[in-house]
């Protein structure tokens, strides 16, 4: 077989589908976010970035850069190790404390991604519990997916926040089975937001363990920023919470918090967890400032909900659709993947800003749109320029518009 | 199901096999490697560390400390976003450049980790090549055996480093199946090195693609720390290389690096690529500074291989059993799972020596060892006191040793 030839065909196809994904290439600028430069062959261009996941800036605090300086001097740039052999430091220790008290739980476990974290977390126990039966959300992201994929574990979904749907499907096995629910409580591409408390209910009339994705929410719901479950006051409900050091919070990996025995029986059994190096520990502690000045601020949530408030009215002023969600997350539908991605480097050329086109496999087809993230660090001037842009575009290309008063 | 009851058994049996994890807590002093503090409850005690990835102290480079802390200033901590949506950096482009020519390649794609390097790249490559068959080392590392499986492509595993075995497997299949074979270079639990040039010979023989596992020789081998195959010459005739930025660069990521196609393939496909947050740009700032110096500087390398053979020849002059290898790695062999944990308990109590057990299922049974990993930052002084430790409790214990002259 000429391989080449094949992943050059393949490739071709994705291009003709217009969903090659071309990478813009960026600079962000520490003290100056969501200010950026672009870089384009051989010149850059300035920037703003209207797309990032790091959703309250806090990538720029200077606890939590001052944290890192301070750790990489102390302990140098890697961790050396996996966690068993010379790589667990004392910051991944403090970090896996620092977790446990943010979601009640009584233990934590660090991943080097919120990808693994959901993969190793949702496969090891999917995979070891014996006859383990999963019962996983429509829209889930990937990485769950993925996971339960490779547990081989039997899975069924159910239709998308659905709740009388998975009574249903878990009604078809008596209390002996093992079941485990997953499930997100922020979906990061239509920002709806999960009925926690009816699926829990539900799961705890089967006897099922639940396992929810914080990924979109922690340190940006509840008051010690914990998550949605946190301001819904349902953690102790919930027998595993995943979440991520790599949006809200900044930095970079993923972990689980559960009971002490889940989270040594999930260290002890995961391939991902033990067979990898653990996350530098200036990492982890530049995560563990982050998570501790988000435990006692509620500056940044406040300024983010009136940012993303001002943001959502503004767009109504001027008709331009938006999926409505009770989140942070504003998707700006197109609903056709080249038209998505020439709006989107038209906003890129002519106003340099960078709001990146999410097609499919990300979505589904026929729903591609533009996934605005206001953050704390959007001035009112960023935010005219965005709407600004927005509406010339959408006269030009003669976009719908839904009514001021829709 | 009472799962917690559940998750506390099976716990209980692994720590009535004797193999139950206790990760020891340790603080590593930058610009003092290979000295450490070691953290239990309350206290805390200095050690040596004989028992780091970190082959070369590059995780102490001033080069490497310089790069990541002008980078966290100048971008902040985290890459704020997934490669696709805003989290693609200057310095994620430019590591894949220098990591292109480290290899010899036309391109390099960067991953989160080694583990998942091999489990996306593999996983990807397998999964998506219709009809694709796997031949896999019998002693390729877990992340590799998990990307295969979760590939769910055929699978045959050959005989360790066993040239003619992979022939006959290879023979079964005509000119037209779609083959990939994938093997390491350095197998980092013994040491031993694979017969490079043979395995190609045979790979080429039937068209398979081959896809080798350096992590355990990027930056130690070869005049520009390519690996084992530049040293033997053979970059060019590898369709993919597989690296990491955790051991010798001292940092943490992985990588592949193989054709353009290739490596946009794996790019477009792979959810464990796509799906999650890039690299902080500091981290990848201080590999590509790692790189390069070691691109062009043999000292380290020199120092380190000098360390090792005089290591291997205390223990020989002590009789202390080690498995021979042509490699940096030093198994000293326990072939018990409680009495490898009680000599390296021993070695860190009485000592402050660091040599974490390792146990099954790193290893098969019966083949507990102690992994010495000496670098180019152990003195003589940390030297003597290792073997005068190691010989005094091979005493106590009554272990086996070999005569000088075997």
């Amino acid at each position: 077989m000429d391989f080449e030839t094949y992943f050059q065909g393949e490739l071709a196809n994705v291009r003709e589908e217009g969903r090659y994904r071309i990478f813009t290439e960026i600079e962000r600028h520490c003290g100056r976010f969501p200010h950026a430069t672009r870089y384009v062959d051989e010149t850059t261009h300035p920037i703003t970035v209207w797309c990032s996941n790091d959703y309250l800036g806090m990538g720029q605090h200077p606890l939590v850069l001052d944290a890192m300086h301070a750790v990489l001097d102390e302990c140098g740039a890697g961790a050396g190790g996996t966690r068993n052999i010379s790589g667990t430091n004392h910051h991944h220790v403090v970090l896996e404390h620092e977790l446990a008290d943010l979601h009640g739980k009584e233990a934590a476990l660090l991943f080097t991604s919120g990808y693994v974290s959901n993969w190793a977390g949702l496969g090891t126990l999917a995979a070891k519990i014996p006859g383990c039966v999963v019962f996983s959300d429509a829209l889930n992201h990937a990485s769950m997916i993925e996971g339960i994929r490779h547990s081989r574990a039997k899975c069924h979904i159910w239709r998308h926040n659905d709740a009388a749907h998975l009574d249903e499907l878990l009604s078809q096995y008596g209390p002996d089975v093992p079941k485990l629910v997953a499930f997100e409580s922020v979906y990061s591409m239509d920002g709806d937001i999960a009925p926690i408390a009816e699926i829990l209910d539900v799961c705890e009339a089967h006897g099922a363990m639940s396992y929810i994705d914080e990924v979109h929410a922690v340190g940006l719901y509840g008051p010690r920023g914990g998550g949605v479950a946190e301001r819904e006051g349902l953690m102790d409900r919930i027998t595993v919470i995943e979440g991520t050091l790599g949006k809200a919070f900044g930095v970079m990996g993923g972990y689980i918090a559960a009971s002490e025995s889940l989270c040594d029986f999930v260290r002890t059994f995961s391939s991902g967890f033990i067979f990898t190096t653990a996350l530098p520990p200036a990492l982890a502690a530049g995560a563990a400032a982050s998570i501790r000045h988000l435990k006692g601020s509620e500056m940044e949530r406040a300024r983010h909900k009136e940012r993303v408030a001002t943001v959502r009215r503004r767009l109504d002023a001027m008709g331009i659709p938006h999926l409505p969600n009770p989140s942070h997350i504003i998707p700006v539908m197109v609903g056709d993947a080249r038209k998505c991605k020439r709006i989107s480097d038209w906003l890129m050329d002519n106003h340099g800003i960078y709001v990146q086109p999410i097609n499919y496999p990300t979505v589904p087809r026929g729903t591609e749109r533009l996934r605005i993230t206001p953050s704390p660090v959007h001035s009112d001037g960023d935010i005219d320029r965005l709407i600004d842009a927005l509406s010339d575009i959408w006269s030009q290309c003669e976009l719908a518009r839904r009514s001021a008063a829709a």
